[in-house]
């Protein structure tokens, strides 16, 4: 049993068994992270409409926060696609008047997120993020790929475009379609197609001059480093500039700025709601990249002390410059994969980030944008799976609908509006189901104790019993339809003399229920008909107990079903013999 | 079967039928409900915030309206005293001119809503219905009687007093306290008083003399009657209006103007919520009383009809001077006791209260206001039923917190926020219960095939064998919990080889669900465990069916718990002894 201090500051437990050789693996894995991570920062800090080093800092003190709070071995934290639009979308409302107030804003913005997954975290709400549901989750996710993707283009045509949302986007590109920049559509193809080519071509290419598959795949992962580098070149050597290609200039060298983000009501009442947003997605996300991973190496994950991670990575984030970020699902995979064993491996990472906001950014001042664009619609386009909407209609017209929705939401009105839809929808969708419960008329299986609907199996029933398995909990939103069905089918049934509800599927019997449990009870009374319930479970049974009902009821409440079909049976009999 | 034009059309059913021996009992039943609506009707229209003759006008049209298209034989509509606050509360958000614009509103308020019921009805949607549980009807209703009871004691104490909300109206009240008007003050409390002692103690008095227990109580719902006819005649006799009582003055003489509210967008989009709300509300409230007359005569109620009905009367209401009607309880018991047989007793009464608007409205000039605020006080107190939070109480928690909450708010807020708020909590706690699922550890209970949970039965149970049976349909508010409740379970369980889901109450299985069987089975898999699953109902056994899960799943799907429990008991012992 963890102690629960070890629990909330989880170095206390790896930082004890930390050793020579965990740390030389910890310094491998940080190496390649940080090559992976300086392209991916920047271009999602352009994705969220910042500067370029803004995403830089935002790979530093947060991954320090991260790595001393959060309860995964292996998670990488920083700045990922979805949050960045999310970001972008949320700033995109505000009415800010300069650089320095956006970026004063995203600061405020992962300040408040960080409040909030922290309070949930303490609180132990994680539960909260169960209500996305995985349709939901799955259409956002994919939608917002495709957002992403779209809101890049404009820096491979080099023209200028603005939008949050698929129609606004589209309205903004017809109207500047005329000035598709030659020179950057050029440099942002070649880009794009190797990009594709090293993720698709490349990890055989090299496994075929004999490297291991291993080898193969992370030396694969560092096309983007590459195309920065050769695209960066080039632009130096032919003066791509000063023929209008879109640049991503004077990177300020140095540390990130530190300070609390100015406390402004009105900015953080605006932002409350993009924040929470921001904190579950970044937290479902984060939490499902780390479950996958800690499985894999038969860890565990807690949760609450996630949110506890994250909340820390994100304060931190909003104080040194930078702006939200959650675990990221690529660089976990490749820190992972490359060997790292703790999150010392983290620290050494917002090391690395650091030295190369000291000494690399003169290096990027030729940077194109439109190789950070192309490094971003690659990435992103792994994300779409538009296949969840064929597997879902297959599954479930509940699924589908609640998927649909998502991404069609999500594209046309934005992203807040999408996933918001996708919930609510998912939630009247279960209620709407449970408003109209399956109820099966039972019968017993011909030598065993068990029953089954008399429409399906081959069942032996009698005459004077009827016996219904109600396949819901029983509550406000179905009791008066429950009501109605006993009625409709016992009205002119002239044998019958008994009604089971069978209850093993009803979970829960509330106030509106019990009424109509009464109401049923008597007006099969005046029917000359006799209520019994069976296999009543134990919380449902504790409740009715509380409440005259039992005391009122015309029949009995038996054990099992098979109690209640064979007394019964053995009861009309009798009473036929009478006769 | 009855034919679809006879279901539209009542008429033609019990029309059929009709004879002298019928009419003789509907028109007595007709001539008593006319009695006890006429001051009924002055009393809501002035509740409403509107002049007393349209209450008249309200009970002449929709009378005709429901008796042509209602499924009730004996339901009586008109005015009611829930119906008039929330329309007092609908048009006091409006910033009305003048009376004439008051009046115009209420029409179209009425219109709007018969049109939404007419909707509902055609569209069957009468479940709509079912979201607003016993709690939040109940708690609506106290609310609103302490409501109303409290806007009506400015009447009493002849004060002005303004507000829709307990606090606007203590506000309002402390301001002008200073003002109570004596006269006025003695006036209403006789009348209380003798209201009071005709509803408790003319009864049993009247039997005392002779009369039967029937005729007794019909004659105290004259007391509203005498009310009225005593203190007009004391107004007039004693200038009690030179005094500074309030009384009711000039009142039309006529027939109710006839006409189509103007169509207003403006006006009908701020009336179209609480056009809703009306119509929700004055539908329960009045399906609920047709239901319980209808059992009484084995007589059953069809509520989409009903709708249908509601929605006619509030149509003729809107284009007859009239505001919102609905079904009344007290009046159609008195209808349903007086021996009314079929709706024609409803255009009996009308053509009653159509004789009343043309010429009795002289004879209401006298009649204090004060009186009519003591027959609104008296009846609705009789819909205050505190006790309603004591029974919550002690059956559920959830079904307390929806009494309290719709009571509390309801009260302070008004009574769209009230209702509105208990809706949506319920359906909140419902969504919360059902995601934190009761999940028992079951065994066979000995000399039967039927398993119950071990904690509260004896029952035999194997060491290689666990089952869990889940008291939920699976889906994705509770999916990773489940996941995380098994995986705790089993780690560190050395001699466990099987685990089992029985799912008798599992009723549903969506997406995330399923994702989440897929990874429990891959991870028990991985700890050397089989899953299987027993009891698998038909509806989600055809889904799984259409998911790859079944072919994956490393153990079977058993048809009852006893299968499962025999033939997994059976395979471990043979490898026990096999090892």
């Amino acid at each position: 049993m963890t102690l629960r201090i070890e629990r909330l500051f989880p170095p206390l437990v790896w930082g004890r068994a930390y050793s020579g050789r965990v740390f030389v693996h910890d310094l491998m894995a940080a190496v390649i992270v940080t090559i992976m991570l300086i392209p991916q920062s920047l271009a999602y800090a352009l994705l969220a409409g910042l500067p370029a080093e803004i995403g830089l800092y935002a790979s530093i003190l947060p991954l320090v926060g991260y790595a001393l709070f959060g309860s995964s071995r292996t998670l990488a934290v920083g700045p990922v696609a979805v949050v960045s639009l999310m970001t972008a979308s949320a700033l995109g409302t505000l009415d800010l008047p300069s650089t320095a107030a956006a970026i004063a804003a995203a600061g405020a913005l992962a300040v408040l997120s960080g409040l909030m997954l922290l309070a949930l975290g303490i609180l132990r709400l994680g539960v909260i993020a169960n209500y996305l549901s995985h349709p939901v989750i799955a259409g956002f996710i994919t939608a917002s790929g495709l957002l992403i993707a779209a809101s890049q283009l404009k820096h491979i045509l080099g023209v200028p475009v603005h939008g949050h949302t698929l129609p606004e986007l589209a309205l903004s590109f017809a109207e500047e379609a005329v000035s598709i920049h030659g020179p950057t559509l050029l440099l942002g193809v070649i880009t794009i197609g190797f990009l594709f080519w090293v993720r698709s071509g490349l990890t055989p290419a090299l496994q075929r001059i004999g490297l291991s598959k291993g080898s193969a795949q992370m030396l694969s992962r560092t096309g983007p480093v590459l195309a920065v580098a050769a695209t960066t070149v080039a632009a130096w050597y032919w003066d791509l500039e000063g023929q209008g290609v879109a640049i991503v200039g004077d990177v300020p060298a140095g540390l990130p700025p530190l300070g609390m983000p100015l406390f402004d009501a009105g900015l953080f009442l605006a932002l409350a709601g993009p924040a929470l947003l921001i904190s579950i997605i970044g937290f479902v996300e984060s939490v499902s990249v780390a479950q996958t991973l800690a499985a894999k190496r038969r860890q565990r994950i807690d949760p609450d002390q996630e949110l506890i991670g994250l909340g820390a990575a994100n304060i931190a984030a909003g104080v040194s410059s930078g702006y939200p970020v959650t675990g990221g699902f690529a660089r976990s995979v490749v820190n992972f994969d490359a060997g790292a064993e703790t999150p010392a491996a983290g620290l050494l990472t917002a090391v690395g980030i650091l030295l190369a906001a000291l000494f690399l950014t003169p290096a990027l001042y030729y940077l194109p944008k439109a190789t950070l664009a192309a490094t971003i619609i690659v990435a992103v386009l792994s994300l779409v799976d538009l296949s969840i909407l064929r597997r879902a209609w297959r599954y479930s017209r509940a699924d589908f609908a609640a998927v649909l929705t998502t991404i069609t939401l999500t594209l046309l009105m934005g992203v807040e509006i999408g996933v918001g839809a996708g919930v609510v929808l998912s939630i009247l969708l279960f209620i709407a189901k449970t408003a109209r419960p399956h109820v099966a008329e039972v019968g017993l299986v011909p030598g065993t104790q068990h029953f089954r609907n008399i429409l399906r199996h081959e069942v032996v029933t009698d005459p004077t019993v009827l016996t219904l398995r109600i396949d819901e909990s029983l509550y406000f939103a179905n009791a008066s339809r429950m009501e109605d069905y006993i009625y409709d089918r016992v009205v002119g049934d002239k044998d019958l003399a008994h009604v089971v509800l069978m209850c093993s599927a009803v979970n829960e019997i509330d106030m509106s229920a019990l009424e109509s449990l009464e109401a049923i009870n008597h007006r099969l009374a005046d029917l000359g008909l006799t209520l019994h319930l069976s296999e009543v479970k134990g919380p449902v049974m504790d409740r009715l107990r509380r409440s005259a009902f039992l005391s009122e009821l015309t029949g009995q409440v038996f054990l099992s079903q098979y109690d209640a079909f064979t007394t019964l049976c053995r009861s009309s009999e009798n009473q036929h013999e009478a006769v």
